[in-house]
């Protein structure tokens, strides 16, 4: 995979100032180009120490507007970044559209150092890339162009590099003890990067190798696979017309939903010795993920005037204030629009320690946006798989994640809306929205039923809560919260 | 103050349960105005240890619909948080406009604390306590409903609750030997806030002690206090008209930007000789920078094609990338828009150890937005004080602060519009309304005159670019940065 890049190609001065004159033309009417899509750019510098990923992302930044570009090279993680999973870290960094982000430290970092040291195995170091994969699949679909350059160069070469840094008392500061330290590594690294390379080198995000012995030559190669990606992903996004358009599945006559018992109840007296013991426990076990420093996040879904409020407000009564969060979800703001669908739902995770509650959720890519024809048919249909990646990702990290579908029949929710209407301080709740939507009912439920099937996983399950009577489904769902947590905090 | 609240006030819970039926329609019928308006509120819950704040919150919480509204308690503060000025970790969590936030912690906190404690002496205290003032006029100001409740107890009250919650096996867990610690300091605390309270309570944010020993009469009060300032918050949004007009103000005939000497030029070879000397310092400085733990902010501003890109390109060129950030402030997004204005700012300020350029910069406000008419006239008049405030807290926290104006003539801008416009790579820069805004060059021009006399300081001052000649300009920026830099880290 390295052989191409150990052939000594170069530039002379003529040749380099020669292409630089036009490349930096191309590369500011790409990115102006950029500015006027709905695309993002991602470029991903990645190579041995030595191969120069900041002299050139300076070049890249010289030759190009720095408005609009942010470069990131991360050290340890913040105590924040450690409280989330591992990508939490680059979510929070992805560019919006119209804009360019460069890694000089990328989600590859981690996964190549821990196997390089052998602080994972094979099989946890393939995960590691598998996971990259999907998420490169995600970021592509979504809009962005991702430029993954490796900038390689000889064992060899390297050594003389750090001893001509270090001879230099200008740049003497940058060569450290762990660089020698990877430098005697060099095979190890070159093995294990390889098979990363290999590995994740995808038909939308192939990885380039560039060789970088000679700094124009690299300069002037990398800044043209730039170009090339950039000119070819924006021609794409042209061309590429997403036909949104509302979708009306068909409810099967049995499904889940359908089989639900909505004639159960629970009389008063029994719902107020239930719940008092239930929020007992739930009090205690929410201080518990505290203490454990293990969070929780509990999804709900449902038909509008479901209770999802009501259930919540019946939770989040036993916990203390300090400890949870009710995410309700809206419409997306701007910037929330400019970046990856999960992205709002990467913002908005729970630290560990804490609860987070979302009142709708993640899965309205696959309802409403899907119904309302919000979303393209290849967005909501890829959703399903983008969804399970993120919630392996979250349940992984320990974070125990619970998701309602509080079921009501059609009859009650009419009831239930009219009720809305005539009490004073329920009318805001009720809009012209909740009628329309309720003409949808049935593709509304197959919808459900199919992202049940789809989602629903032993890590991440989705509980349908029979929802007519109130009290029956508020002291299930908290039975539910206290019985899974009690079995995960044992 | 407090002799108020230790009357022993009381509802019983007929009378408990009358008000809050009352209250929970106006709540909700209020909030809901609120999500309808462009404002936000903030309640901050202050009060000694014992005193119901998180209990008051969960009630309000309760009342209230949750969605729309985040509670905030927060610990020690993350290493992200140690990394920026004291109240970055609140203005991260400000409200949008239309939402609320709940504060169980506040930026009165650490000041009382540390008073009690005598961290800090009696002088000291006072200017956290001026600079709470400044930020909650600001706040007002920028439409946000600021609700201050203080839950006061007695310091028998105070014994009497830390005594029963430790009794019962499940509130024991709350409380701690550092209660029973500031519970000897009873004293001390009341003294020291006291004096908080005082000089906090402005006209326009003013203190409201609750007498607390009674949950009912607490919750019950307390809500209509809320309830009443959110109201009349409400009404005067309403009565308020911005009258959002573009101001023209007339340059004097002797003003700085005239007096500058815009003939001084630089020849090529000095140029070379000098920047090479002054690029080494500079990257010198940054690694120093990092070193140190220090951060820097370069903010430049001027007029159209000034030659503020091209500086900032000679500055960047001498800096790792890993260590400077550019950000380049273009229209705000709509979530900036829905907070207050320096908010985008606050956001995106450095890290400790890095540097941050900004390409354009808060003084917009007085600039751009004076001149275009975006701001009402009280908005662009206040900002000055608004900005001196910010930028020192920025100085007080080791932050170095440097403000260009490169100034050019409206020849050498004409002469470079015209040069943009008939080179490839240059067009993207020229736009209809560069060619607009040269039209009031007078009105930018007095703007910049008044900006710089009122926000010029010792800690964070303008430093005026003679910027006809290019390299002329880029030298004397360097020299700026690198003379500033030497000293201050020296």
């Amino acid at each position: 995979m390295f052989e191409n890049a150990e052939l000594g190609s170069s530039l002379t001065k003529p040749e380099y100032k020669k292409a630089v004159g036009r490349l930096r033309v191309e590369l500011l009417e790409a990115q102006h180009r950029l500015a006027a899509s709905d695309r993002s750019l991602v470029v991903i510098i990645g190579g041995v120490e030595g191969g120069g990923k900041s002299e050139f992302a300076n070049a890249l930044l010289a030759w190009l507007d720095a408005r609009g570009i942010e470069t990131h090279a991360l050290g340890e993680p913040t105590d924040e970044e450690r409280d989330h999973p591992y990508f939490w870290r680059f979510w929070r960094r992805l560019p919006a559209s119209r804009r360019a982000g460069i890694f000089l430290t990328s989600w590859y970092t981690r996964p190549i150092v821990d196997r390089v040291f052998k602080d994972t195995d094979e099989a946890e170091f393939d995960q590691d890339l598998d996971r990259i994969v999907e998420f490169e699949r995600m970021l592509c679909q979504e809009k962005t162009v991702l430029v993954k350059l490796w900038l390689h160069i000889s064992k060899k070469e390297q050594a003389k590099r750090l001893k001509a840094l270090e001879k230099d008392e200008d740049t003497s500061w940058r060569v450290t003890k762990l660089d020698w330290k990877y430098h005697k590594k060099y095979a190890r690294f070159r093995k294990v990067s390889e098979h990363a390379l290999i590995k994740t080198s995808t038909g939308e995000a192939p990885w380039r190798v560039i060789d970088s012995q000679d700094h124009r030559y690299r300069d002037v190669t990398a800044a043209r696979v730039i170009l090339e990606a950039l000119t070819s992903g924006l021609d794409e996004a042209k061309k590429a017309s997403g036909d949104r358009k509302p979708d009306r599945p068909k409810p099967a006559a049995k499904n889940v939903i359908r089989a639900l018992d909505m004639s159960l109840s629970l009389s008063e007296d029994k719902f107020e010795s239930r719940y008092e013991d239930l929020r007992n426990r739930l009090g205690f076990l929410t201080r518990e993920l505290r203490r454990k420093r293990r969070s929780l996040i509990l999804a709900f879904e449902g038909p509008d005037a479901a209770g999802k409020g009501g259930a919540i407000r019946r939770l989040t009564k036993s916990m203390d204030a300090r400890l949870y969060r009710v995410n309700s979800v809206a419409a997306p703001s701007d910037e929330e629009r400019a970046h990856p669908y999960l992205w709002r739902f990467w913002r908005a995770l729970p630290r560990l320690g804490t609860v987070t509650i979302y009142d709708r959720t993640w899965y309205g890519r696959v309802l409403v946006e899907r119904i309302e024809g919000f979303a393209t048919a290849p967005e909501w249909k890829r959703a399903f798989a983008e969804i399970n990646a993120f919630e392996k990702q979250l349940s992984d990290y320990g974070t125990t994640l619970l998701k309602f579908w509080i079921a009501i029949s059609a009859d009650e929710q009419l009831r239930r809306f009219k009720s809305r209407q005539t009490t004073p301080y329920k009318q805001y709740k009720i809009t012209e929205e909740d009628w329309r939507n309720r003409e949808k009912w049935n593709a509304y439920e197959a919808a459900a039923c199919e992202m049940v099937e789809k989602t629903s996983t032993d890590h991440a399950p989705w509980v349908l809560i029979e929802g007519n009577d109130k009290r029956w489904a508020r002291i299930r769902i908290m039975e539910t919260v206290v019985e899974r947590l009690e079995k995960e905090l044992a």
